[in-house]
């Protein structure tokens, strides 16, 4: 193949006989050759869902068409992008910066594959860590949480953010806020989800005795810990252990539980399938 | 050591030093050798839990008198027993027995150093179990919850019970009966808690979309699923998985979730400790 | 679909665009509704290797000529089943019992979708659990390897055993034999493989002192306990654990990793691929 | 207690009745009050060893001699430290940073109580993290194996070190290096010891087709990846893993094993017991 370019595909309609077929058969209209692919039908709601990765030659527009005619009699959701073109995410952050940290070390050393265009906190704690990785750093000061996310939403529309990442930013989004990005904010949480839903989720923890803890990344929504859940781990504790230690161990958990979210999501391999996700 | 018999110690008292000081000189007044020990003192309550395994060549009294002698002045709640002479647990299950034939198989397979005087049931169905292991089963049938705990607690006193386990029994047992025999009876339920609580784990789990599911063993108190956890363990499930599933990737979670905490329980290594619970 | 059946297809061959097109199609023609696919590309190899689950009411010979039509150009390995006729699974054993008992539990509860026509082993030791789960044993006693693995074959061809299943056979099968039966044989190794090969594999454990235990299942080929990995898992252990602790913990490890392998198997989600397996 | 200062004891001799009621009157003769202990009899080697951490508001001088004589009938080896008084570790890297910026950055965070008086490396790659953190950087360049050692001697006595972190080292220890330093180099090995000894660890578990991948913390000694483990953790991997990708997802693996490691070293939990440790 000539200049091949790789593409992901994301299909999502209700299931009907033939969608693979028709997805395989505008692949091969135009050259493409199938790198990997996943299909899920979900029997409860009856949809369908599809990621695609594939190279062909051809341009963007005439992928795009090809997919978008052979399966049109679905009526499918798709997104289609060419790998090289990263998914762009907003980091927001508060005080603590071990998941910051983490995300832009992985994304400086290539394990990360998307674009940060910038950092948003309601704190200036994170901005040296910011400077030190050379991204852009803004320190949101409102008088109100409706300007503060006002002037958020200035910015993911200038920068063309498709992906909110809130690295334990200690705010909760207004109703409205989370309906605007549905499916595009991921948080982590610093609990087992639904165990330890809001604040002090480690104390929480302690005093409930548990003998695991967890970390858990979830598309957020305007229920507060209730969104769809992408990725979550835990790890062994015993009665020795203060609610501190627990923190400690727990910040092992968040940054990789939302490092592994984070990939997933830049390699459009997360899918909402109504109140959970499928993960290709 | 002539004809030495190995005893387990346990001791919780208000922290205070020179607890271990005295125990150990006790054990050394009777020419005794310790070969495991374990000590925790909780900041929070300030209680100080103690397991100590030693062997001597003296009488069950001799030794008595010497441990609780040499810590009179503390105060504290002692057990002491010759290891063996075997803990006595009744397993109560209802219709399931896949955690009542693991049992059955490593208390027959040497794995469980417990005695199992009886199985009782609020059905006939696990009746064949219990006759293949040779384990004498009674079936109660009572016209209230009252006259059938009545009946329990006729059996627990006849056959010296020390811990009666809930092998999925699928029964609530009463405020008073839970009361009366606290940190002695041991559940198992099907979910990480504290979530998931109730009946139907595995359907929620499902719904909520986790990307784990668990299982708990836990002392039984009044408030439904609330009591002292003793292990847990989970395991990785994903988006193609049914509720059906989630069950039976469940029953291998319970199966060993329940096996380790009654060893933890057959070898005294579980101590109550408030809400949560010390594991030596 | 009127008296749908649902039939898994695996088709293994050198990569090639179109060949996921070609399947789909096939079923799409004979009115078949896919329901479960994965495919996998191995870059070293080359080799494309595809399972699909579909139902379709046509019969056994319309849907295999389907298939093969319409793959022929690639030069398929194929098989196709309906699902209905599960895989016939010979166990084999020795002295030990513990995944022996697991598989029957696992299969008279409706765990392991396979049939197990028969029991065969060395010993006569297992002939009881056998016989309380309704399953024919065969004792094997002969004066050589080679008199006892002609019996064995003969059993094999009698019986059309798929899968034989080593549930802890403690004889090494000759090379003729592991020539004969590649990819239809599966072993379950008591040690995280290529660490601890042959015997006495927990004591090697503890000798080395390892904080991690673990078990492993795979194909059996001539080469001792290098064969393809089809499943392995692991459990913590410490200083304070003996070897015959080890090995106890490792009886679970054995059981469960055991039991996915072989209901792995019995779905037809375990591709060889050149000296590793893809699992779908 | 007026100004208490906490203390850390281990201890290790030949098991005898008495030691730990020796070392509990020690502590109460200086008026002092356990708060963690631990102890551990090999009936291997027939080797005691016990961590005791306590406070008293003694003088470190008027400690160690009660407990030295107290103890001096067991003839023990005895490690005491003034917990306010950190060990001192000497990091040494080649060209990967990962597990330097994590050991870098735990420290910085607090996690980890020790002191870095220095990194050393065979390279000038990492000397702008070290900058970053503000941790002298020696860039060794010798012309043999040997000099280079005896410049790290050098080193060595000079800041007083106690512990050599090999996090990610490239190069092999002489023997007699390894023979002078037992028990005081930690290196972290990328594969679950036993396996997968030597280069290219990820690559060789690729080809094997291992289901986990695992990362090992241990001592150094003259024999390549033989020594005592201290840590070791795993995670799943599939076959649709490049042998890069099992790389990334090590890398993860190695930070978190390697700060484990010298967090317990740095906890004066960590033991040597044969070829074997003692972890606390």
């Amino acid at each position: 193949m000539e200049n091949p370019v790789r593409y992901i595909l994301t299909l999502r309609c209700l299931d009907a006989p033939g969608v693979i077929h028709a997805v395989s058969g505008a692949i091969l209209d135009i050259s493409g050759n199938i790198l990997e692919q996943g299909q899920f039908t979900d029997e409860h709601t009856g949809i369908f869902s599809m990621r695609t990765r594939f190279e062909t030659s051809r341009t963007d527009i005439a992928v795009f068409s090809a997919v978008a005619d052979a399966t049109a009699r679905y009526s499918p959701l798709i997104t289609l992008r060419n790998e090289a073109v990263q998914r762009r995410a907003l980091i927001m952050v508060s005080h603590e910066d071990h998941c910051l940290v983490d995300l832009l070390y992985r994304h400086a050393n290539g394990e990360l594959p998307i674009d940060i265009p910038m950092i948003v906190s309601n704190h200036a704690t994170c901005a040296a860590v910011a400077e030190q990785y050379g991204i852009p750093f803004t320190h949101i000061t409102a008088s109100s949480k409706e300007e503060a996310e006002a002037q958020l939403k200035g910015i993911i529309d200038d920068l063309a953010v498709d992906v909110i990442i809130l690295a334990r930013y200690m705010q909760i989004l207004t109703e409205s806020f989370c309906a605007d990005f549905l499916g595009r904010i991921i948080n982590i949480h610093h609990s087992f989800l639904p165990g330890f839903k809001g604040a002090r989720a480690y104390h929480q923890a302690f005093e409930r005795g548990v003998k695991l803890i967890g970390a858990t990344a979830h598309f957020v929504t305007a229920e507060l810990d209730e969104g769809p859940i992408i990725e979550q781990d835990v790890e062994r504790v015993s009665h020795n252990q203060t609610a501190e230690d627990l923190a400690q161990i727990g910040r092992d958990l968040e940054r990789v539980v939302l490092a592994r979210a984070v990939r997933l999501y830049a390699e459009d391999r997360v899918l909402l399938d109504g109140k959970r996700t499928v993960i290709f």
